[in-house]
This record gives C-alpha cells, structure tokens and sequence, in this order.
C-alpha cells in the first residue's frame, strides 16, 4: 500500500483572527482532500504580516507534501502572500506575461491599474492556477499551492489544481451512533479495542443539543478488512453495553 | 497606553482535519477575545497526536500571553489533551479531588468509572474553570487555558475564565463600505494612505455572491484619535474615486 499523501493548510489574514471574518475554507478544504485522498494534518491562520507568514510556509512545506494556502493574493496593499511565497521559496518575483494575459480576458488595456497588475505579480518559476470567477489566478510553486480566500473563487481553483496533485489510498470510514449510550459508559472498552486494533483511528465526537448529547464513533482506515474487523468489535461492544444498561 | 495582550489558539481534533466536524469555535473565540481586547494572532488546528499537541503547545504558549485549547477532555481514549498540557508543561497528572466533586454533581458515585474518571485528570498546579453543562471541567495552568471542544460548553468555560484575564486597550474598529468601487481602483491609493497612517492597520475584504464583489474597507488602530485621521483620507480617496468613476 503506498505510504499516505499529506498536506498542511495556511489560512491567511487578519480579518480571521479578529473575528471579522468567519472562515468557511478549512472545513471545505479538509472534506475535499480527504475525499480525493490526501490527508490533511496541521492548518494554521497567521496575520497579513511578512514574517509571520514566511515562517509558517517554510516550516509547513518541508513537513508534508503539499502545502495550500488561501486568502491575500488581491489588489490591494496587505494583499503580501505571492511576495511571502517567492521569499520563503528563495525565488524572485514579477509581473507574469501569462498573468496578465488572464487579467486582459477581464480587463480593458486601460484599466489594468498598478494595483490590479500587483494580481500578476506570480513567484518565478510557478504554474498558474485559473481563476474562472475574477480572472486573477492562482498558483502552484514546487509543492505550494497558493489560492485565493473568497470561497467561490478558491473552491474553483482547487478543482482546478486537483487533478495534478498525486493522491494516496483514500481513507475509509464507518461513523457508529451510539444510540444513546454516554461516552462515560464506553470509553473504557473503547480504549481497549482501539489498542487492538492499531491500524484503526478510532474516535468518538459528542454533539450537544436542546440538553442532549448524541454521541458518534467512527473508525477510520485505508484497509478494508481491518476497518471491518474493529466495526466488529465496536458493534458487539454497543450492543452488549445497550442490553447492560438501564435507561440514563 | 499599555502592551497588546496576545493569545494563540490551538484547535485539537482529527475531526476537524478529516472535515468530518467542521469548527465553530475560531470564528467565535476571535471575535470574543477581539472585544475583551485580547489580539488573537496565531491558530493551529493539529490532531489527535501526543507529539503534535504537545510540539504545539510548547511553541505557542511561550510566544503569546495566552495559549487557549478546544477539545480533547472528555472520557475517551483519543481525549489527550489534559496529558498533553501537562507534558508539555513539565508537570505531573492525576486525578484531582475537586474535579471529581465537580463530577459527582451529575454521577453518582457508582457512576464514575474509569473513563468519567479520565475527565478528572487535571495536570498539577492547575485552576479549574467550571463546566455548568456537562460538569467535567476545562483548566487553567500558567497562561494556558484548557477548554471543551463541543460549543456550547467551550462558549460557557470562555465566559468563566474570561474575568480573569489580563487585557489590553481595545481595539477600536471602523468600516467603511466601499461602495461599489472595485479594489483595483483604489488599491494603490489605499496602499498609500496605510503607508501614511502606520498605527492603523488597514485591509480590505471583498466578497463575492450573486456574480457581483462587495467591498468594504477596516481600519483598526488602538487609539481613536489616529484611526480617525486614518478614517478621513480613506474617506476623501473614496469620495474622490466616486466622483472620478465611471459606473462599472
């Protein structure tokens, strides 16, 4: 079985971490890759600050095999990342002929402004990755990939981007209800056919709502046969558990 | 005027990796710290890994005033985090008396077996923070603060602990709508008005929804007589590119 694909995700901007703006790309980009089959380990959200993002792409790109990150690629002043991107990556960076051509199918000769050509501006070296929504692209240098924060847009570029990432054995998943039962009156017994079967991620999610909580667990694998045999286990455990207890 | 107080927020689940759950806790805790006048400068969402939390944990709660957790404190075995901080911070865990009283206020004593008794684990030197919820209680060792990952109970643990806490001048927040005009009009512009007002932090968030961008344009500073000069020359540029455009 070939070894899993890994990513890190680096959320951009100051409005995230102020609370302005409430993020809607994490949990996106974390059900796609695990749909396609890469895993998603570690994400991070940093200010629009030079250093802070130069350091988070150094230390993620080095540790997984593909870095993503969204968010301040537009017109404006604190739009920094495609600068932060070269400098981290140690490459120069300028207004791409390529770019600018995306940027044309949008805008009049006249109106491609300094401000919008900072939108060219791509990392030497990079493949752009297009924009169908507002024409400035996207890119991908080595093994960043650099897209923009507005939803619609990244979501669009990562359709695009997609085909051309290398992918693993998708990861396989069986979600348990536990039909009532607290996590107080299994996690023991959970615990112990978690240690037997190692090859299994084994977790369970409590959601509380109008005073009740409702309690999940779900085994996660990339084999088929080992994921079934602690499904097994799990499910004999419920049950037993469910024919013990008295109504809490 | 004193110090910023900072904070980083370390966000801890396979859930949320996998997309399986996705958060509500970021955006939430941004904007509640925001308003207290704690700057939250840094997230991290990492998995349910020993060597992952605790990497983490010792880089952020040396970098920022305060480092605050979501989840990983329940009864079940992939609920590591209390260890974790506790490793992390170099002290011993066990499980702690007043923890358990706080338990026995929802279990009879029969009821706390080894797993609810997990929830009572609380690294030493620790304050604990109330759960009215669900009972088990999140904790507060030196500057980092241990709190649930389901919701409603961290929203109820932030707001005990939240008293406590040593905050800065807040900061004062302004809004401009940019009224229809496109980034690329006035990002070059804006870029020198941020260059002239070097206390004000300036960006500007564009959002797309019905094929049509909606612009607007914050400005953040901790004093108000700063930010409102700063508010005046991004009012005149925008009046000024009004008057100028044609419609687009």
């Amino acid at each position: 079985m070939s070894d899993p694909v890994t990513a890190a995700l680096l959320v951009i901007g100051d409005e995230l971490l102020s609370g302005r703006t409430k993020d809607k790309n994490i949990g996106y980009i974390a059900e796609y890759l695990t749909a396609i089959g890469i895993d998603l380990r570690e994400v991070r959200v940093v200010p629009d600050i030079e250093g802070e993002i130069v350091a988070a792409i150094q230390a993620l790109k080095g540790r997984y095999a593909y870095l993503f990150t969204t968010g301040g690629i537009g017109p404006t002043h604190d739009d920094i990342t495609a600068d932060c991107v070269a400098k981290a990556c140690g490459v120069t960076i300028d207004i791409d002929p390529r770019a600018v051509a995306m940027l044309r199918e949008r805008y009049a000769e006249g109106d491609l402004n300094e401000a919008r050509l900072r939108m060219a501006r791509i990392p030497a070296g990079a493949d752009l990755i297009e924009n169908p929504i507002s024409k400035a692209p996207g890119f991908r240098i080595g093994n960043v990939i650099v897209m923009a924060g507005v939803p619609s847009i990244m979501q669009a570029m990562l359709d695009n981007v997609a085909p051309t990432l290398r992918t693993g054995v998708k990861m396989q998943v069986v979600t348990l209800d536990a039909g009532g039962l607290p996590e107080g009156l299994y996690g023991t017994a959970l615990g112990e056919v978690a240690k037997a079967h190692p090859g299994v991620s084994i977790g369970s999610y409590p959601s509380f709502s109008q005073g009740n909580f409702r309690n999940q667990i779900v085994l996660r694998a990339r084999d088929a046969t080992i994921l079934a045999a602690a499904e097994a286990d799990v499910m004999a455990l419920l049950a037993r558990l469910r024919s013990d207890s008295v109504p809490i």
